[in-house]
């Protein structure tokens, strides 16, 4: 390929520029201040990752992870989530520290994309961890503080839909047992929410007629806590069942936190990591395709990490939440510009210090005489050299210094 | 090499635990908002820059630079720096906006490390640019911003040297003309502040004696403004004068802002960076070998990325002060544990909720028996599971709720 033009940037990745960084820096500490809030402590881990151990536990497509080698010529990767990462610290650096851990991060994440898709190859997550409880009471936890974060950030409408791995794999695992393969075809239309495709695989599968309608029937498995009575009559062995249950506590917590007004249960939710072992989730905002926070329950990756441990999280996709939140309210922000000439230097800049001390942002200029500044002088809410300003004051011999 | 250990991370990245990342959110915060309070808007760029571009024009040496490939086999590198990025921003998507543009950033950025250095292959940086503006009234006001973010950042004693890079190259370049080689060999030495080794140089060269006297002398141009006086004295030609005329103007500036006490002239100075062409200083920090700012002038950066401008600036050194600021002043952080039954669950969920929108941060367990709790049963400043609360609730049946 040619050489890149000076002033370009890899596909795939952004500018944040000022007015955007100010809405993303909002959602940051909005949300990273609600899961404070919620017990959580910070953490933040390097941008890479050795390949053999984080990058292979990963959830992570192998093609979809950045490599890059070290000077000994050991492969690296970029983190492709968090998850992984903090899997590693609770099992070394932490591994003292008693259970529960609560942690949470605000980082960037990379996966490599197929250029002509038109995706981020590097975005922004906000998330927690919750290790150590296996418990409906640390799964509905974590969502209602997903919840809870959404709203922080500024996110108002959306809907939060929890499944649970455990219910597809014990229906499909009793209905096509060893046929593992035509299991992943239907779980495959699932994850890609593709019903069409669903009930064509399911025509062409040999199944018994109840059988082949029952797997029809969980397209419609959404909704409330009803949901749950009608996944109850289905034969999906102990694994199901055992799934339902667990959702159905969850959804009992949830009620006590007072959230179930932004949860569904949808028991066609297939969870897009491959490490979840449970309760998984996923929150829509209304009018948008994509979902804004997505989480569940992973009880076995710790092991990997020689500390096994319950556990269960969510990231917020705080790069999709920044383009949801639109323009910002554009709250006029006070800026002084402090124009002098020489003679009026160190009053002004004093005059600066002083404002600069109250917490309003002042830019000083020198100029060799107040014409120079054109016809804002005097003037209030003017823009000067592209700036938006509120107050001028001036310090130059010509007209002397002037009082806001 | 042996494969890594699951729990290892490659050498010369670190992970930062809560107390650490309290700390330097600390820092960022208040250095950002000092920078704000001088009009400077963040913005922030990706980790991933093309090796042609900003991978060459700046200031890190190749093999000190990570490369990877894209999907395409184009050369990508982490960024070593902001500088470069910011250039290639105020040089496309801000090409439009009018100068000066006063720009900040957090960031951390990359540099390939030799394993037994320990030196650190990801660091983070918290700095400015201000592009468009050549006098010495922008030289002197990114140096008192430098100032004033060290103070706002908690560091409080300290010096910052500034210089020239004009004066050496002026002097050196008239006392050994066409002798390039050893031009740079004494230039390595000051850059190493190894005033022995330029001595030794000095005394191998082919010189005439009052010359040989003279670059002697500069290595005690170290001071206040008299320094100034002193090096005029030398024969630097045009070059060095301007160069001294230049930084006489910005001490100036700096004695209107009220700052020198902060500040010496030492004319030795080299900044590491191949780009400054002008002023450039770094900050010490008492009791500490290394600087905790550097920044200088670097007049034809831009141009390389085709938008020709004069621009100054500095970074702070934040993972370096991190470890300066040592242990934080442990500000006792208000945390209540919420324990409940299932009988009591929504009236101790609410009662949490209650808290967090008070700011408290609280932690909900589920126990079965408040004898599961041992003896912090009613307690104040207890410890539980590893982590230190000022509260205690229980909404547990055999006690029923009991007020904080």
């Amino acid at each position: 390929m040619s050489k890149p033009k000076m002033f370009e940037k890899p596909i795939g990745v952004k500018d944040y520029l000022p007015d955007a960084v100010k809405k993303l820096r909002h959602i940051e500490r909005e949300a990273l201040a609600c899961m404070a809030s919620w017990g959580y402590e910070q953490i933040i881990t390097p941008t890479m990752e050795f390949y053999d151990t984080v990058g292979v536990a990963s959830s992570t497509s192998d093609q979809k992870l950045y490599k890059l080698l070290n000077n000994r010529g050991t492969t690296l990767v970029l983190r492709s989530d968090m998850t992984a990462p903090i899997a590693r610290v609770v099992s070394s650096l932490l591994k003292e520290s008693s259970f529960p851990l609560r942690l949470s991060y605000h980082s960037n994440v990379f996966r490599s994309i197929e250029e002509e898709a038109g995706r981020e190859a590097e975005f922004f997550q906000t998330g927690v961890e919750l290790v150590g409880d296996s418990s409906a009471e640390a799964d509905a936890e974590v969502v209602a503080l997903a919840i809870a974060s959404l709203k922080a950030a500024g996110v108002e409408r959306f809907k939060i839909a929890i499944g649970h791995v455990g219910f597809l794999n014990g229906l499909l695992g009793e209905a096509l047992q060893d046929r593992k393969e035509e299991q992943e075809l239907l779980k495959a239309c699932l994850l890609g929410r593709d019903h069409v495709g669903y009930r064509e695989q399911l025509s062409k599968l040999s199944l018994e007629e109840p059988v082949r309608r029952e797997l029809e029937s969980i397209l419609r498995l959404r909704g409330g806590t009803e949901i749950c009575d009608q996944a109850m009559q289905l034969r999906g062995g102990e694994t199901a069942k055992e799934a339902i249950n667990h959702l159905c506590e969850t959804w009992e917590v949830l009620q006590a936190y007072g959230v179930c007004e932004h949860v569904l249960i949808d028991l066609t939710m297939i969870g897009d990591f491959s490490y979840y072992t449970g309760m998984t989730f996923e929150g829509y905002a209304a009018d948008l395709g994509f979902p804004v926070v997505s989480g569940g329950r992973y009880d076995n990756l710790l092991s990997q990490f020689g500390r096994p441990a319950p556990a269960t999280g969510f990231a917020l996709k705080t790069t999709r939440i920044l383009e949801l939140l639109g323009a910002e309210d554009n709250a006029r922000e006070e800026r002084t510009l402090i124009a002098y000439d020489s003679a009026g230097r160190s009053e002004a800049l004093a005059e600066a210090q002083r404002l600069r001390g109250l917490g309003i942002s002042v830019v000083t200029e020198r100029v060799e005489h107040s014409e120079s500044l054109g016809d804002i002088r005097g003037g209030f809410d003017f823009s000067y050299k592209g700036l938006s300003y509120t107050a001028l004051q001036l310090y130059v011999a010509e007209k002397g210094g002037q009082a806001r």
